[in-house]
């Protein structure tokens, strides 16, 4: 038999409360290709929080296209280097600072603001920089939450004021925004025009995008024939620029507007100068993760998260398709992701 | 001797007071090249006035590229045919009918919308068809007033708050718009970059501009070059599209807006993805026409007149260069509208 000494049982306690956890995060130094310039990397996270400090461990985080021009150096965002990649993704909370009041452990968070660095197993941050999601939504869900509804959603909110019937029009309608753009404008009772490239298999992705509740969707060509007919339209989302972003502003209405959010085809956004000055529509640029650097959006991004995740929990808003990855597979998840024909999410 | 009738004198005296004016006029009946389809008659006027009507004598009219679009056929408003031709211009009253009470015999004029048919020496129209000017104004100053200074006014000052020292870029700064601009900018406070075409002559030119008070006035070629350094313009005004728009947008700082006007490349009006998405800049359109259909801009208006009638009495503001004709030459003033390199004002 033997003697427990009392100090060292509470040398040991603390020993284990104060022990540091390893995890896994893909960092970078420098810019250039995604697959070189990002490492693997472990490391400790600190054994103790300070007063405001929340510990969270990382449940999934989506490459996304912004993601990935970040690390090439091409995205007027341009963090402080060394960094960790990822801007998007949902974690649970593990572990609160003594003063921290708005988070507890378990809880469901996504970043603020971009940049936070998504892409880690573990991270510490201040308390400000989590915001907490409804704890009844799919992690995969939440994963993706942070950017592509809300940026559907903010576009057919805050440029036109829409009433039941109105017409969007989009062209990208198969990306990820262009799919939860559908479902909403099918939510609230908006028409949506749709138009996809020109591509082998376009009849079967009419069929899901019309399985969403698209009102029409056509390719390219098809719409080409179509754009004289098509006069109605209060809204237009354009991702592509280019030829495309003039066809969908001729089929704006008076006092219409084409809200751009991407630019796909690398070609300047291109308008018709009649509508332009006769019909007083206007063009506009939309930009998520400015909007939510806005102080003065901070309520208004709280109803809308509020009922994007019901919409999620109801089973009405599916995300786009999507292939989960462990970390360990980031080069070939950084090469699909330059090719942009996948969506990856990492899980952890 | 003779004995004088009295009942034949008071019937000579009525003949004299309803005797009919003959006018001149230039008429059309259907659209095409405009030296063809316009025709000069003469017409009688009517000899009695009704009680809300107005007869006035136009002293001067100019030939706008509008007016030249709208004999093609190709401009978005069509009159009622047989129609006079010409939209902008300044009279003075004759007579009024027995209800009016906003004019008066000798009060200077315009119209309050276009399509007024301007291209007559003698009109008849109800009294709110009409708006009075200050009876200061020099008539030829007076029958440009409508069109030109207000829409460089309102372009100033409905898409951007501008402050003292904020910078305004335009192309087409020779054009009789960015004429007025540029004086507008210097009276305001704010500077102004001017671009003009690659031209002979340009030397002369831009020292004509700069003596309007123009900050600094480049060529196409010359700006290309200058571009990249200047990033800091809160609003562009754009008449021209193509290449030309891509440029003035790359110039606009976050918020900035472009306001175009006209497209006289005929291509469309271009735009960098980039600063739409990520500096929120915005591409509006202006047309003057519609601006006073609007009632709720009466009292704006009015307030803008005074304003720039004001301006023009005190030589502050002065019109683009331009040549006085009579209605007779009509054939040669449209031939020099088509070729819009001179401005032609109807002086009858």
């Amino acid at each position: 038999m033997f003697k427990i000494n009392p100090v060292a049982i509470k040398n040991f306690t603390k020993f284990i409360s104060i022990r540091s956890i390893s995890g896994r995060r893909l960092i970078y130094e420098g810019y250039g290709d995604p697959s070189d310039v990002v490492k693997l990397e472990n490391f400790e996270l600190p054994s103790e929080l300070k007063a405001d400090q929340v510990q969270i461990k990382w449940n999934a985080a989506p490459v996304n296209p912004a993601d990935i021009n970040q690390l090439q150096g091409v995205y007027p965002v341009k963090p402080k280097l060394p960094a960790i990649g990822g801007n998007e993704g949902c974690a649970t909370v593990e572990k609160v600072g003594s003063s921290v009041t708005s988070l507890k452990p378990g809880d469901l968070v996504i970043p603020v603001q971009s940049g936070l660095g998504t892409w880690t197993t573990h991270s510490v941050h201040d308390e400000n920089s989590l915001f907490s999601l409804n704890s009844n939504l799919d992690k995969i869900h939440a994963s993706v939450f942070q950017v592509n509804p809300p940026t559907a959603y903010r576009m057919l909110h805050d440029f036109v004021s829409l009433n039941k019937g109105d017409t969007v029009i989009q062209n990208g309608a198969n990306s990820a925004v262009g799919r939860f753009a559908i479902q909403l404008c099918r939510i609230f009772g908006w028409k949506s025009i749709n138009i996809i490239r020109d591509r082998p298999g376009a009849d079967k992705l009419k069929k899901e995008l019309e399985g969403l509740g698209a009102d029409a969707v056509y390719t390219e060509e098809e719409f080409a024939k179509k754009v004289r007919d098509i006069t109605n339209v209060r809204l237009a989302l354009n991702c592509v620029g280019g030829k495309s972003s003039f066809q969908l502003c001729r089929t704006l209405t008076d006092q219409g507007c084409m809200v751009t959010y991407g630019g796909m085809s690398k070609q300047p956004t291109q308008t018709p100068t009649g509508p332009l000055i006769f019909k007083d529509i206007s063009l506009r640029g939309f930009w998520m993760s400015h909007w939510y650097t806005v102080t003065a959006n901070l309520d208004e991004r709280r109803r809308m998260y509020d009922k994007l995740a019901q919409l999620f929990i109801d089973g009405e808003l599916k995300p786009a398709p999507y292939k989960e990855y462990p970390l360990e597979e980031y080069k070939k998840v950084l090469e699909i992701g330059l090719q942009a024909k996948e969506k990856a999410i990492f899980v952890f």
